[in-house]
């Protein structure tokens, strides 16, 4: 509701220092490389949805130790040599149906939909189990605290290996071009595609892959956990606090685990261009938060400030910037 | 929240009689033949949104008393001959931008979007203004109450007339089959695509123009008013309470009014096939007003029950019941 | 709730410098004078309310472009040469019933009671319509964004110039003393006084009219807009945020028209004295903005504070100090 | 929140039998009597409040147990032999000020307001005590429960007997024609003016004072208690509630002292003409209880149905039917 | 708030029919079966917590599939041959710790508090682990819909098996009398209760531990759940509700799953003494529910009805209720 | 919500300086004294609660001017030569059932609860009147602005000095050892224990009864009370801004009273040590206020901080904090 975080020309400048742990580079490392070690070649099944302009394909391939992760491939109507957005989804969500999908294709380009495990039931129907392994501890209702003691097992853990393989998925992809991939999402999307292209500049990619062409994070979550957190209590952020509130003796354990999955260490690693928007009055990834991912983008990069909107952000006007965006990016 | 009707056996044979004024019939006949002896040719300019996949037009058409409403027109791209859908926009929307409408085009099929005049500023951006013509009355914020005292003063006598001549202007649309329309829409779109296919029947089309063949009213607004207002206090129905909050000695004359607008009337003179949903929960339209324009419909009918579903309906989910209803009635 | 603006120190000295169009003084000049070109004498016609003690008048006075507007006029039973007090009504609300508006008249004051156009459906019933005149755009419910994307539309243009035509029309009443006119209201009437006060400086009035003696605005709208529309987001401030939430591409346009109304510009005219009150927990006109007016007032000037009131301000109380002020000024 | 209670068919015939207690009658007439006899002559200090067309005294009388009621009395100025209107005020306000009650004098007719003990602190001033005397128990926040453990503590035990002593001393006004009385009032002050009806009539008053002519209980409060506290969980009814929620063993002796204090039990007695008014959707008294006090009223009665207002019933408007009723009863 | 179900005289007799699935015997004999033959020897580990009167003792047991689960045993100093009540916790809390768990040992009673997988982190602090084993699906935050899908992956099959292994684990405790044990828990607690005393039934005990010797469920949850999630939608009974909303084409396979589950089959099994209690206004649990459970208890049985209350039902006024019922069960 | 008061750092050194009346020790003095000088020997009675290892006694003591007030005092079975806590409730309840005691004698010592007069109906039960003399003013609902308006009528006069008189009683309790008391309390609890700490020192206790060994208040209410009702709306400390929104002229008045009141002053008096715990987050009592106590108490001291807790602080986690404390202090 109305301005509360910094002034604007604070915010523009605003780029924390926050700690990274000393093993951030191998834990990420030996994460992926365990995973990719499980994967076996995604499956892309066509299927009939109705829209003849349209391929659409049921896609299944291997996320975190091996575990099969959905998602929607939908690309223009036989088309070839395609530049193809991998798409990541907002909290809460998972991939709904193809019908949710359709304006990168109609613009033209494949989009590749990752499904996000565990969630799919608060806005837009998912598909695919969280599979947590059995070392978790006690959460509160939500995905934010799930294994949150412990970085092996927090759950992001699980979904950011989950988005940087569903970037080598997507490559596979019929008609993909892979050397002309894009990462992008809003909110929890937004901070996944920075956690992908972070990760796929630590870890690189395949031989015939190339890192992605641009990344497109829409007021972007999970960046600058410990502001967000004093500073917001709207959720999901405020699950972190609820967590505090009643784990009073575990909260630096809770912060140290999530020192692994800041997106401001995943923002430091990109070095591809960027298009960021953020809302000036947004409750739920506060303007702070954002501007820290962004300042911090090692990258080429542009914002698009929107200043009186809340988490909705640009909506779809914003739509238009992404265009020009992908058009720079991967003509 | 939760079940607050009546119970799911009685909602399905609930049909209310609802006094209809004795000069309704004239008064809309002489209200669209007026409009129409004022109308232009509509005007469909090709612009550029970035879709290769799609041609974009944008619309403008002669309304009610002549006046310039908006509306966007896609089809898919140098397609002749086609099904055209006539889509109406929820209560507070505008026609947005055609991002928003991609749906039937990727399906096969044009659509022909009506912004709402005056609306367009809550949630979709609109761009047609409402000329009142200056004989109007105070009013409670929103649109439900403006012009109430008098059926010829009422917003929604501009905005329904607005309706049927978007229906035949879409039917001049570039690769319309102006035999092949059908209308549809939700909430206020779906309460205002019941007055179309009424209208239509009752006043007639061009020669050239062929009734609707099918109608798609989901979760439709602005049907069986009085119980409405008496059984939520959600908005839009709760403008109507206010009104009367207010202007206690003025209620009979707003019921009045209202009586010239209830989609019940409508739907006793529409005889197309048609597709309903309601959401069993719905907390805005609520079930019992759905079902009475549901059981009241003349032609051919199938209603979608969900039965968790507060005023969201089916959603994206529904989609698959539309193109197949679409299917059937207009191959 | 509680204290969330500047500290009471820097409210007092709060003066902050706005763009002012530079045709702002024409603007209006050009508007008055139009509107009084098409103005007719205003009827007083008596009426019996069941007051023995006063004379009770429905009044009809030519407004924005010779528009009717309904008002009240009351007096002392057969008073002459009184001093009347013109009063604007507050946000939502109509010059409602005679009953509502005895408390100048039982101190020996005429009252003359301008009832808002369009308004006067909220709170306390409205007898006037606006009459938009076809020139408008889409609006968020409420009045602030009607006609917002242009100075000639925006409906406080009309507003206004009905607040100055008032003025005269109350010189008019039976019984008035043209020369001891005082202008007052609260919230939105105390902003709509400050209007009236500026605009019968900046355009003068008749001859045998004196400019007004004084203001009494309370708690005042309208002020300090975009200020306003940064910190606190309730209505109606917040229609203006919430315009600017789905008009995304309209935000300069709509406040390079708010800067024609700013409340800050008409009390740089106003050099009558003026008897202000702020409540220093007022969410709806935030104390900053009321100072802001204050501040800018370029008469002499009281300011009543009331450190622990919301937008309720002074109340009942604060009538004490408004007889204290009328006694001194018009005596 | 729209309809919630019986059908109106229903409301109107709704007279509920509920249980009285054995000693009623000499509960109260005791009460009365020991009150009385330590009356003393109430004290009428005329004041100078800036109202030339009135007189205005601050009131002090004798209320229960001879402690000490401020009152304001207004009458029109210097008029003698006047009716005179006995006004008790709504839940948590107090008397207020005399600029809140000029509408019966501007009518011709003197105001007796009472001022509620202890209350006067929500939302218009009071300057009452109430003396509790000592022998009370723990109490929810609020009025509602203060001594609800025994009749002889309770809180409106004191209350009723100010407003009898009330009707009294208004006689005693200067100018008061002892033998016009009216009493009147909305919610909480329509409840105590039944039980001021009811008390008049059991307890008769002294010889030079008519019973009252008339009541004009306005949506009124403290009827029904049992059926109120369980269909409505609003405040004031729910401090009751939430007295049972935490005193669970306390719950019928709680029942039983409110039994005392029924409102159904003054109608029952009062055998005066009565003008009452409902708001139909009123959540706060809600109407079935309203209708039970209305249908058990003894004497002639006109009931006003507000057909969609909440609590604030008939508002300004019910004021006309007032006058009605008032010219009707004291001419 | 308020009375929203059925009238007590209906509540009392209120015993719906559900249908039962056929294998519900077997799923559940095969589940326990199952995991009794991976349990090991339960762990009492004594503690310092600072209670000189009381032995404290940190559990591991095993439970569901031979998974470690954590619990509290605490018992009179040195005390033996104790009757012990085995202790379950509401929604969202865990074991929380020993303090607050005194009032069965000061009482003279063993208590084994068992903690409740992957909860424990709103409102009292848990210590154990959800293990999923993968094979679920996508859930709403919380627990009530985690693998809702399928009844052998759904959540509370895991928890009611630990139920019943806590029993048998507390019969191995420290001074415990295996033949005088009670079950109880309030809300989720209860419902865990009753399905643990349900399962003891059905599937038996070990040859030294007798059935329960009475169980103790206050205002319980997981009972009767789809009138549940049709009468309120308040949480944890929403979580399913929103579950369907979004998962529109998987409602009916959920309720197939939540038809093993629910407390009425298991209390139809139940044939001990049991001492229910439930708020009349209870908007989580609400009173049909824990009516339906009470009136299909197979055994003796008592209800103690708060008429006032909403869940928190009798709080510390029903401990006296409890020790008189503990005393005349394991005296 | 997140952080809203002063940062960390700037909360740790923040010790406001705030006037103090010039009599305000001779205010105190002269009321202890007098409220002594007819206090009686208090009564304890033991009573059957189903405790077997406790003693459980039904206390009545002199509170102010020597009226009866209730406490309980609990102790282990027949021990003897006993530290004792005296504890003090939070705002709204009362001293509650035995059952909600059994932390402290499970530990090993005796507790004294002091009920708080005409408090415990909102959340747990209190058996004393709040007996005001009747010289009190109009108050808003709940106990903080009774008898406002004058310090000698002021609730909490009557209720600080209850305080100081229970721990005399507290002395006298069987098995107490009178040289080794510790007070505390949480919440209004907490502010109650620092006036009986500061109390105690000011007025000295009876020969044979030391000052308290230590203090141990929990995010502490009723201190630095201006700044607090500037900070926070919520309650208790809204109730006094509500007081001042009405009584618009009794401001200087209200906080003049509470100027005798206020922690501050009572922690500057007090020399024992201390036990502080605050919420960070807590919008109750906020941080600053907690901070200002702690900050201005004379003996030594020790805070613990809650950083992510908001009112609750530190619940159950708290308790070891506290063992710890009474160990050092009364070993």
């Amino acid at each position: 509701m109305a301005y509360f975080d910094l002034p604007l020309d604070e915010l523009r400048v605003y780029k924390p220092s926050i700690p990274k742990p000393g093993n951030f580079d191998s834990f990420w490392k030996n994460t992926i490389a365990e995973s990719r070690s499980l994967a076996r070649d995604p499956q892309f099944e066509p299927q009939e949805w109705g829209f003849p302009l349209l391929d659409v394909y049921d896609v299944s391939f291997s996320g975190f130790a091996g575990q099969s992760i959905k998602a929607w491939y939908i690309r223009p109507k036989n088309r070839e040599n395609l530049p193809v957005v991998v798409s990541y989804v907002g909290y809460g969500g998972g991939r709904s149906l193809p019908v949710d999908h359709l304006r990168y294709p109609a613009a033209g380009y494949g989009v590749f939909v990752m499904d996000t495990r565990g969630q799919g039931s608060v806005w837009s129907q998912g598909d695919t189990p969280d599979l947590d392994g059995g070392s978790g501890s006690p959460q509160i209702p939500g995905f934010m605290t799930r294994g949150i003691l412990n970085p092996a097992d927090y759950y992001y853990r699980r979904v950011f290996t989950d988005a940087l393989l569903a970037l080598e998925a997507a490559a596979r992809a019929p008609g993909a071009d892979s050397r002309r991939l894009v990462v992008g999402g809003g909110s929890q999307g937004g901070g996944i595609a920075i956690a992908a292209a972070g990760l796929a500049a630590l870890c690189g990619l395949p031989r015939d892959v190339d890192q992605p062409r641009g990344a497109m994070p829409d007021v972007p979550f999970l960046c600058n956990f410990q502001r967000a957190v004093g500073l917001v209590d709207t959720d999901p952020y405020g699950e972190i606090r609820r967590f505090c509130v009643t784990h009073r003796n575990r909260i630096d354990q809770a912060f140290e685990t999530l020192s692994y999955f800041d997106g401001l260490h995943f923002a430091a690693q990109a070095a591809v261009p960027a298009l960021f928007s953020v809302g000036l009055m947004d409750t739920i990834c506060p303007p702070s938060t954002v501007f820290a991912a962004f300042n911090t983008w090692a990258g080429s990069k542009q914002m698009v400030e929107y200043p009186y909107n809340d988490h909705e952000g640009g909506g779809s006007h914003h739509f238009s910037a992404q265009l020009q965006f992908l058009s720079s990016v991967v003509g």
